[in-house]
C-alpha cells in the first residue's frame, strides 16, 4: 500500500495496472487519429478493440460508485479526463506547484486537432478549466465551475511543448476567482489562450443533494469535499 | 464513392470502417473508466491494446496531411474531437439544424466525469465551442475561436440525455457572435449551462501562415475555407 501527500492508503499495484493500460489505450487511439491502413485492416482493429472491451468489461462498477483508486477527500481521480493516468481522453496533465500557483507541461497529438494543424478551441478550454479548478483546490479550497472565459489570441500547434499555468486571483465567500494561460514551452511569457473564471463551493445542502448516491468502493456515502 | 452535400466524394467502405472503429474504441474507452477487473488483467488488456495500435500503426500519415476522407471546404473532419466518427474522445455530437440554429443530443458516460456523477465542466465547453463554431459554419460563414464565455448554472448529470442548441447571433465584418446551451432532453428549456462567444475568419495572408504545411492525401495545398 502506498499513501500521497494527505490522501487514503492506495494499492500500488493497482495503481500502476491502471496507469499501464491508460497509456496504452492513449497510444490506441493516437495511432487510429494517424493510420492510414486499409478499411479491412480498421474493421480488424475494431474486432480486436471488441475482445479488449469484453475483458475489461467482466467486471464494472455502477457509475455512482467510485474507483477504488479514487479519493475525493483529496481529489484523486484517475479517470479524469484532464488529467487522469487512467483516462485515454486525457493528455494526461502531470501538474505540479510552482511560484504560488500550478504549470503543466503538455504536448497535444491529432486525435487533440481543432483547426488543421492547431489544438482544438474545445480542449483548451477543456484544459484550462481543470487547471484553473486544481489551482482552486491547490489554494486549500474547492468548488464547481460557476464561470469560464476563454480569450484566443493566437492558434496553439499540435505536436509542441506547451506550457500551461494557473493560479488563484480573488476569493470571497464560497467563491474563489483563477486565471491562467497556454503558452508555447519556448515562449512561455506570450499567451496563445487565457482564461479566467469563478469556481463556488457548493453549500453543504447542495452537496448532500448532488453527490447523494455518490459511494466509494466499500458502498460508504463519499461526496468531494474537505474533511 | 459516395458525396455528402456539397463535399468531395469519398470512399463509402473506408467511411463505414473508420466509423466502426470509432465507436470499438469509445466502447473501450467506456469499459476501461467502468472496469474493476484485478491488475493482471488490466495490463493483459493493455499488453493486447499495444497489438491493436501496432497493427493500425503500419501506416501513418504526416499530422499535416489530412484524413482521406477529410473535406476542408465542408469542413468534414472525421477525427474531431467532438463530432469526429472516427474519434475515441468524441460522443460523438451528432449534430442537425432546427429553427434557425443547431441542435445536437448526447448522454455522456464516465469517461467524461468531473464532480462525481457529473460532466466535466471543461467538457461541457469543449461541446459548446464545437457546437457554437458549427453554428457559424452553418450560416455560411467560419472562422477561430476568439472567444468563449460559458455559464454554469447547475451541474450536468452523467449518463442522461442531454440536448444542445446553437445559433449564431450577430455578425460584423470578419467577427461572428454565437451562443447556446445545455439543457436535460426532458427539461430543454431550462439551461444547464450556457455560453457565448465570438469566432473570426482569418485574413487570407493569416490562412497562408497558418494553414501553409497542410496538404490533402495527394500532396496539394489544402487549408480550411469556404471555396
Amino acid at each position: 500500500m502506498h499513501s500521497d501527500a494527505g490522501g487514503q492508503p492506495h494499492d500500488a499495484d493497482l495503481m500502476a495496472a491502471v496507469t499501464e493500460l491508460g497509456s496504452a489505450l492513449r497510444e490506441l487511439v493516437d495511432a487510429s487519429v494517424r493510420s492510414t491502413v486499409p478499411a479491412a485492416e480498421l474493421r480488424a482493429a475494431a474486432a480486436d478493440a471488441r475482445t479488449v472491451t469484453a475483458r475489461l468489461a467482466a467486471a464494472q462498477r455502477p457509475v455512482t460508485q467510485l474507483p477504488e483508486l479514487d479519493d475525493p477527500a483529496v481529489f484523486r481521480r484517475v479517470h479524469n479526463p484532464v488529467t487522469g493516468v487512467g483516462s485515454a481522453l486525457a493528455p494526461p496533465l502531470d501538474i505540479r506547484r510552482e511560484d504560488g500557483g500550478l504549470v503543466a507541461e503538455a504536448t497535444l497529438g491529432p486525435a487533440y486537432e481543432g483547426p488543421p494543424g492547431y489544438v482544438h478551441g474545445g480542449v483548451s478550454s477543456l484544459l484550462m478549466d481543470q487547471l484553473l479548478g486544481s489551482a482552486v483546490l491547490a489554494a486549500g479550497l474547492w468548488g464547481m465551475t460557476a464561470q469560464l472565459e476563454l480569450g484566443y489570441h493566437r492558434p496553439v500547434p499540435l505536436v509542441t511543448p506547451l506550457v500551461l499555468r494557473a493560479r488563484v486571483v480573488g476569493s470571497r465567500g464560497r467563491r474563489t476567482s483563477a486565471a491562467g494561460s497556454i503558452a508555447l514551452a519556448t515562449d512561455p511569457e506570450r499567451p496563445l489562450v487565457d482564461a479566467r473564471g469563478e469556481w463556488v463551493t457548493p453549500r453543504p445542502e447542495s452537496v448532500t443533494d448532488y453527490f447523494a448516491a455518490i459511494t466509494d468502493v466499500s458502498g460508504q456515502y463519499a461526496p468531494p469535499g474537505r474533511r
